[in-house]
């Protein structure tokens, strides 16, 4: 039985805890948050006790460190958990900064600790069978990727304010399915943004809506498009064409259910947003982090993973300001 | 280049003389119809002449007959053009009289012409296809076949007075379908309809909502579900159950549009009548008349054919009024 | 927090321990099972105990008994425990005996203790959706049903000595959808039936494919289509026209992955079997039945439920036995 | 009735010689090739007379032309007609080279011709109902525009070797579509090819593969991806993202019928190539040219339109060539 120490008591918190609650492999010993009434809500479901940062890396009952807090955090309690010589479990993005991130990264190299990078949608059942049947061949050859991603709707602008840009905030989990689905470096990255969701977003410097073009060297091309309102739900599809077919994976509805009539057919929207979505990705992503703790073997997503689109992230900001395509 | 006489100048007629005049095998010479100005349009429209029977059936230089008159005088212009050693393409039914499609048999089949029954079903694209694999062993042995026709609204009160019934107007259809499909004569029949869509219905004893029950000496099993009215158009479905697999053919959709939205994800109706949704079937079917002719070929679908749907209506209506299965 | 004993540790005891296990309104104080083995694990995975029906049902902090045994106990069970004044959660069917039934339903009755019977579908999301949308008037009159329902294989020739045939055994829960759904009882039954799917199925005087059709008063109908086997998984449709259009209800897919290549558009197959597609399901039915316990509300499906269900399946038999639709 | 003087007898020649021959407002009176088998086989097809231009432009009776030659004859036989006063229904692209069409197009402009440009797909029914609802507000403002366009196959590269390059053979009808359904200009364009498919593509100096992004003054964009192989067939989906929803059309498919079986849900592939999922569109097309001139309306497609979808596939080769976003 793997014992974590939880950072974060938020919504994505809040996930990881019940998650933690109802595994078999693992316990949730400790929880800690700077708001100590959610801290205090999750340990009354989950068992959990409420300590500080000192007593949960400081008791080595703990293995693994799950951070689930604010972004601004992740990289120190990173290096703090690595130090402790926990597992880390770290929520995306390890930090906005590609330096702070370099940093973490020797110190979690150094200390020889496994770690995560919680990129939740490569443990999307849906994305896991487009994936293995790439690897399967069923496609041939993979040319080009089209992702389409977008939220249901903008988020509070004290969140826009702190989240480090669409890029860095949003489409770093398409970059990162990109990469995934490519199967090769992207090096070279083109984008374009947009304001049209909702004028403030211009006010903190920010664009709520893009496209990205990706190449990789061999040629092969992908496209993101995002965009922070979709009036219908949360709309995550991925379309892979490859030379002997395409693969693609569909949003998952609310249910089944058709009307038809005067109108014309109707279904239902696609599930209101990744809490809803990504519920399965993010209970495979936690076994799949103690499986491969207990089986000694890589990482499925690892810290390397978690730069990597952050430098991508950073050549679409340069981008959308030059008009140019940007090397990587 | 076969040349045709047709009778019927209605809606139906519209589209077998548009046929006609479409086709680089065949060419209408002669239009025959009580109402001369319908005929006269036709004419106008294809280059035929308006003729009465005499002249139509009186010419050697017409080769087949394509009649499309209202149902009571089918079986009688068949004996007719029967007689006069004509090829026949007849609309469905022959008559509503079992002892009238028998007396018109003999007579088609003393005079050694070949005879097409108009289910234009047979001839839809999608049906065929579905057909075509089950003759090549796509789902093994049928076990079960399900019909949904619905059409979009109740036909006018005259039409309904003189039309026969639900069973003889419109399931004979999808007996005919069963027919086919099964691979197996069913032996017997079960019925139960109900006045649901308008009280007018029962003023003229008939029904319009139907669920029939079909059963072959193997002990496969059809089930048919009608009804006159389907608010979101023509809905004509079949699915087909196998040892190996199922095989459904859906409906034909206005467009591909779809609209996401606040309320869901809509689609467009399915093709409104059966003049949109068959009119690939009724090309089709011509052709193969014509075909069947050139090449000294079986008929398709054969005066039995007419007869064996017929003799199901019948058996339908029985057991809706006993309350029991009809073997025929 | 309701405190519950559950009788019995096979497959359907696991799923309805493990959902009261996760349930934070309920906890499962005592398992019971002749096999010893199978009570210890879901004990041990539970945390309850495992005991004797009568230290089960002698604790007064046990509130509510889960009957989850073989069905040949069912009846017993509920009369025990009605008795020792629990509320009662019974897996369909009651008995395979409409006598037996009746007799449990009086001891129940006069115990007035609450009592939900099994019929998980009710609680599917999606089905509840298409009921809830026909209350709220979607399609304006209900007029015909449909229920497509088929298990993706044969079971054990052990069980299908004893399920008490088809109707009574997997039919069930289609009179129980076709009731909940049409709004009215059904009057008249007729049913077919036939061995296409193994021989063995003659053997113990039972069939593996049925068409079955129901009629109400007011003259509804629906239509019943039941196989044993279905090589694309568990398929559980359901279609309700009414006067102003109509909702159908699909099957879930394992996954939304679409492949497109030369041979065609194929998509997943529907989930396998009832514990993959009725997953939610079973928790929403007993989250209604702690529900409906804690604010002393009627049971969502009641004893009667069970009964009527069980009626519509021996007036089914008759009819196949007899060839006439039997009137209920 | 109108009369045409058709130019070229190839495969888009025939569908276009087809559907005057069909047409109850057009007639077509010559047809004119080099080819002369293909011209006699046109001619006796529709009842046609094979003439010389001369012949065909100096005919009084002739009312409009229809340029279905090859490319680089378009705008000097464009030029011609104008000159003679014919109204002109020109193929696109109306030259591969900018001056060529500005030089035709001035032609055209003194000679006050009315000129349409064959976008066929602005006709496509499924298109035009997205278009429609557009305009009628369904979807609020747009903006993201997505097009995924792709060919089933390589063309010879005989023909490879003189459509001067993807983007002005192939993505030129994107371009169009891009723009119409944006409503607005764009005002930027970015491209990135590949060589993909086959490297023989690489020796004419042109890309199979290629994803284009356009932005116009307001910030709305667009993307378009472009594969000369679907190895599915005909590949040609869009959809458009505006302010309250998402409209979209996919493929046509072959059929309705899906197969379930132990693999899954296997639908038809969509219709092979544009022949086939156009031909409603080539119709329409004609119908619209026939309709404007007849009610001395507005040309649906003008020559400025063909004009700047050429400029945009212009901006696209200059894109990919520098890497940097290329304004227009």
């Amino acid at each position: 039985m793997l014992e974590f120490a939880q950072f974060g008591a938020g919504r994505i918190g809040d996930i990881h805890a019940s998650n933690l609650a109802a595994s078999n492999d693992a316990r949730l010993r400790y929880i800690v948050d700077v708001n100590a009434a959610a801290a205090r809500k999750i340990a009354a479901a989950t068992g959990a006790r409420v300590v500080d940062e000192r007593t949960a890396l400081g008791d080595p009952r703990v293995g693994a460190v799950l951070i689930a807090s604010s972004t601004d955090t992740h990289a120190c309690l990173a290096m703090a958990a690595a130090r402790a010589g926990k597992a880390i479990f770290c929520e995306k993005p390890i930090d906005l900064s590609l330096a702070k991130v370099d940093a973490c990264l020797r110190v979690v190299k150094r200390a020889h600790v496994p770690m995560l990078v919680g990129f939740n949608r490569r443990f999307d059942p849906n994305f896991r069978e487009l994936k293995s049947r790439i690897e399967r061949g069923a496609i041939g050859k993979v040319e080009l990727v089209q992702i389409t991603s977008r939220d249901p709707g903008l988020p509070p602008l004290g969140y826009l304010k702190v989240a480090g840009g669409l890029f860095r905030d949003m489409t770093i989990h398409d970059f990162d399915m990109a990469r995934w689905l490519l199967g090769e470096e992207p090096v070279e990255v083109f984008a374009r943004g947009a304001v049209l969701v909702d004028p403030v977003v211009k006010r903190v410097g920010d664009v709520d809506t893009a496209a990205v073009t990706l190449r990789t060297a061999s040629g092969k091309i992908a496209v993101i498009t995002n965009s922070r309102r979709a009036s219908y739900g949360y709309d995550q599809r991925i379309e892979v064409h490859g030379s002997m077919g395409c693969l693609s994976a569909g949003n998952r509805t609310e249910n089944t259910v058709q009307q038809a009539d005067g109108r014309g057919v109707a279904g239902a929207k696609p599930l209101h947003f990744f809490l809803e979505r990504y519920a399965d990705a993010y209970r495979a992503e936690l076994a799949a982090f103690v499986q491969a703790l207990r089986n000694r073997k890589k990482m499925p997503v690892g810290p390397e993973d978690g730069r990597q689109a952050l430098v991508l992230a950073e050549a679409a900001l340069k981008s959308m300001k030059s008009g140019r395509a940007v090397r990587v």
